[in-house]
């Protein structure tokens, strides 16, 4: 990769900055300071971490002289970097009330202009072209942050009785969703992972063969209004229905909705959204899911996940790509037609695939290293994206990898037999 | 309780309620979200559930035409008291966002011009009465609350590695402690429990005899230098020393200092105060240890810790009494002499009585009544006061109470034998 | 304490010592070894732990050229004496399947006769003085646990869906509880502790004086069908009548009745017992209840829980007395009269004290100095005996002791006011 | 499968169901009962729930005229079947001190009994063939529990601070493990899982294609002296080489060493074997590591663990196939040589395939479909056989599995790249 324009380079690293400022926009300090759980993170953090990683990741590397902007920093915003040191304790990011919003927002600007110098000139061509190649991670990195800012503040506001609004629009009710149909696809000897010239990350090399048997794939996701038939029929109290461990954990939690997902009084379903509660639109793709729910699901169904090999090889024959995120965060979902439809842009849908190596990966050197490998164990795979993914950030190869039980995610079911 | 002089009344209100604004002043409104652990709570909480007693206890049951600031706030800000419906869970208190701290302090001036109306007038002779009697408690209520908002900031700052300092002013170093005179007390049948007619809490009563034994008290709190001595002589690795319930804690734990003790590279010792970071001084009070470790270096001390009656048996024969805490919310103490000092304002004093019931305890009526009683197992009592304890709230006979492994609250060693 | 004649001492000794193995007798060797919670000890660790307090307290000490049955023994079946060195977890007592039962019963036979030897003769006086105050704490010690056997074997056998007898009995109904009265005591100042010339544990001591309001007990024991009304009534689901603590106890483990109460598809109560399954006895004493819920019913009937004090200077004034233990391991009681009953042989009285020390306490030297002392936090004093206590074992001043959520022992409700 | 010749039949089912209790005749009665954690159960319940399989699913089935040898039993000796109904808590099968062995050894000679008469003679044709089936699935999944006896009773032994010899046997020192070659085979499209016309687990079926790479696997087992010296460079403390998962898991331990090795004051090395207590021998394969461990090893050790398509690939082409197990319960390993050796009978190896159902699995129909299928979830796929598997039980096609802490099989690390 190489830093031949610093204009457009510039352009692409501060458009991307200010959407992370945007997405904060709506929240007050007080917001962006709470943690409602470990696995998420407060949008102070998000912001602070995400300007930590160039900091500590081009500035120190590259910036001559270079100084941290506060020696602290290097501690308190170290997500899981085992080689860069000492790192604050992840349960504890809500209790950062120091440095304020107001310093973390200077951190982000002192950063951003020496980035913005680094850019324009000074470095020799080795190292424009290691700058080209962080800097594009740095904002791969950055977005995988800003879909995390939207998901963990939904989670946040999800906990307070007042039921919040991030957004305060309508969220008006989806066209009829359809039966969905059932898709087939060839089987044999096909290629997975990266293969254009642009930006992946390492998990999606290198690009292989595998082979997959002909299957289905459902044309669309399946939708609130299916899995309240579910619901209805005692999925949550059939055993049968479900994996081992995905039992003992509806159990143990006694469990029996998906997460956002409540019952008034009067047996009226709504649900929690970034725009408040909401009633639960049958239309709309189901959504805050883990995989035990989906594999429960696909098995009361009669069907079952795809693996993400069928998933790639059904989205690149079919030609599949990322649009837009709609135009408020949440999933909408087109009406089914016969063709594959809502691979993007709606919900993440789980695959049957732990997240393993591909054959010959190899993680980057030093500490970036650390960044998906080490995470290759007891994850499973999801696909597609999501309506909190930024635009410009997914494509057909994309793996994106959480523990089966999460559930915070926008995450659906996509059939497959 | 007479309400006889409404402008001494309204005065004494306003007072009491503008104290806890000025404790939250040196604080921005990210510092008063956090909630550091369960046990403690946000400032913003303690500024919203001070005012919901009032709102709950007062307004509700006198004012005609009552309608809530917020009905939701009914729930948020609910502590405990079960009799009043539901709660919002006390771990997530750090969760609420919203309402925002301007909503806060809205809903304080509400409930304020509204007590001051009732105040002012309108209320018949029984309401006038009930109202005093309910003022009072709503006061020593906040009072007690503005200590908690000192002890909780103080533990959630230090789990930030900037150490940021509630206040930026400097500790001095105390005046040498000099050697602890042990002070002879008779023994016989001795009166316990509130005798003024003043407000006391209900736990102080009824006022009732008790036999004491002859004994001795320290004429001082034990110093930190003191307890060094005991760390140095492994007091934290001598099982024999010991409850067992407390070696239990010791090794689950891994302790091996009181709660914000740091001990630096080259071994010297500093102390997380509300100043910040700050050498630890060996001739001030030890403070924010548990009773599991005042218990083993009483144990160490070849002495014990005395029992509330002899505590208050004592105060009384020695005229102790409160004067004004501290300058600075830190444990002073004079140096010293052939009297009893530090009786109060500068560290509770843990007691060996656990908490329980007088002969003839009776609680309030009502939800009211759980304010109390139902506290009254497996906690062990603290005599005196604190330099957090608002002025004018303590006395001989206030009963102070916490589990035997509490460390956050201003708690230190008086010693009998 | 002299040791005078050997004959006499004996064959005392001797008689506790069979006494645990005829406990032991009803059980297989596979009963012997399991351990059902960490609270419990399985029947064979019994048998050699109590066999290991006369090996390393008195053996050790006394016989010369003293040699280990077995060196490993002294990690194995050492409890809690941290004095005495390491110590197998207590929570994997039931994994030690080696030694077997035969090679416990030989460790018996084995110490059996060397203490016996001891007894018989070459020791000097001094050696024979220090023998005879050992031998008496190790034959009560003994009996502690001869008590526990039977607790702990009937929880491990209430575990089982067999629902196996320990004795293969009938449990006969028992005669008509009547109602109970309230006995009257006057209050002043009364002397609390051990003042015979027998043996008493170090917790009774020193006799101290204490000042007691005048108060009154009940004539009985609260019985099953009190109870029974108690939650007829609603009291598991009422948080009013519970101590904070205690509510949240039901509440995290979801309580609704006593330890061993079952109720079966028709709603009739039976009651797991050393018999076996048995319908509840509406007359027979209430058992297997935690402090939690006698203070809650007694709460619910107007009452409280006496205090140690009030409990020993009632049993004094009235004259009661340890009887003899029932036939079989079940409270009984007698029918009601206007003379206090069943203070001794039937149910544990939780007290509403706190176990501390009294006035003067002064453990022991050396680890049998661990023996009580160390215990005395976050307990709660029961006083009495029970129906697994051995014969010759309680007296009016003896203080027994639990965590206030502990059940398996045969504790009940003995109401003050 | 059809059942033919009776004779021939009877005599593999007796040969099966004696194997087991030659497995638990070096153990006493008392050794039989104990659990030494969740994951492992006691060898009586181990022979009692093998013959409730029996029972369960061919006897009540094709039994004219059922009744069950004891009705509560179908409860005690479930193990996860739901579609049978209740279970007994699998974390408190070491209590069940009732059976005694004795009736334990009834209940498998009763229905041994009754399958003997079934298959003599009287079920028609359609019976007989799906007794066939019935019966060889018994009888394998009894050889699952024979290993697991071995698995588990070393483990409850291993808790014993007398460290108990299984068998008193000496266990020599094993020939110079030499070095490890690396052996290439090709890549392309292979067919993994069974095609024979014997028996296998639904697990291992369909038959299918895989696509895989060319690669290379190291000829023997990694020694117990190579993983010494992993452990020597710090291997146990340096989070770059670990899984993230694993990583928290080695310091949440406190690990830094494999189950039952210790090192004893002067830094010998032992291990704790089912002969009891030995000295490391460097020789001999690694066993009882996690899949953590192996993976961490693998790193340091330049090379990764194998997938099971790779594992299965390999072993089919160089014709591996299971032998005898050593004479004693534990790994030996042959000298190495340019050949692919111990690919079974000494450790099960790691691979990093996360179990999942091949493409086209289906369960059987009613609750035996239980089986396997829904333990699909985090869990990792072990290959070949141990020194605890019976002989005759493994083929190339099988599939074990555990979590990737598992650390209590004979599970050992073969190298790929």
């Amino acid at each position: 990769m190489q830093l031949n324009d610093p204009a457009v380079w510039t352009a692409r690293y501060r458009a991307v900055r200010e959407h992370s400022l945007a997405l904060a926009a709506p929240l007050s300090d007080e917001d962006c300071g709470a943690q409602s759980m470990p696995d998420a993170s407060p949008i102070k953090w998000h912001l602070a971490h995400t300007t930590w990683f160039f900091e500590t990741f081009i500035l120190e590397a590259l910036e001559p002289g270079f100084q941290p902007f506060h020696p602290e920093f290097r501690v308190l915003f170290n997500s899981y970097y085992n080689g860069v040191g000492q790192k604050h304790p992840r349960p504890q990011r809500g209790l950062l009330t120091r440095p304020p919003m107001a310093q973390v927002r200077a951190y982000r600007a002192d950063v951003d202009a020496r980035i913005a110098a680094l850019i324009g000139g000074g470095l020799d061509a080795a190292g424009r072209s290691r700058l080209a190649g962080l800097l594009v991670l740095g904002l791969q990195h950055e977005q995988q942050h800003q879909e995390l800012m939207l998901t963990d503040v939904k989670h946040l506001l999800a906990q307070n009785g007042l039921y919040p609004e991030y957004l305060a629009q309508p969220l008006p009710a989806a066209a009829p969703a359809g039966k969905a149909a059932w898709l087939a696809f060839d089987g044999g000897v096909t290629e997975v992972g990266y293969d254009g010239d642009g930006f992946c990350f390492d998990n999606e090399l290198p690009r292989h063969r595998q082979f997959v048997e002909p299957f289905e794939l459902a044309s669309r996701l399946v939708t609130n209004g299916e899995y309240l038939a579910f619901i209805d029929a005692g999925g949550y109290r059939d055993a049968g229905l479900w994996l081992a461990e995905g039992w003992d954990w509806v159990c143990a939690q006694g469990l029996d909705k998906p997460l956002y997902w409540h019952q008034d009084d009067e047996g009226r379903w709504c649900e929690f959204t970034l725009m408040g509660l909401q009633p639960l639109d049958p239309d709309r793709p189901l959504a805050h899911i883990s995989l035990f729910e989906a594999d429960a699901y696909a098995h009361w169904a009669g069907a079952r996940l795809p693996t993400e090999a069928e998933w790639e090889h059904a989205a690149r024959q079919s030609g599949a790509a990322p649009g837009a995120p709609p135009a408020l965060p949440h999933p909408g979902g087109a009406s089914a037609t016969g063709t594959l439809r809502d691979m993007f842009d709606h919900c993440w849908q789980w695959t049957s695939s732990s997240y393993a190596p591909y054959p010959g990966f190899r993680p980057a050197e030093g500490a970036i290293g650390e960044y998906n490998g080490k995470f290759m164990v007891n994850q499973y795979v999801l696909r597609g994206s999501s309506c909190a993914t930024p635009a410009g950030h997914a494509r057909a190869s994309y793996r994106n990898f959480f523990p089966a039980g999460a559930r915070w995610q926008f995450t659906g079911i996509r059939l497959a037999r």
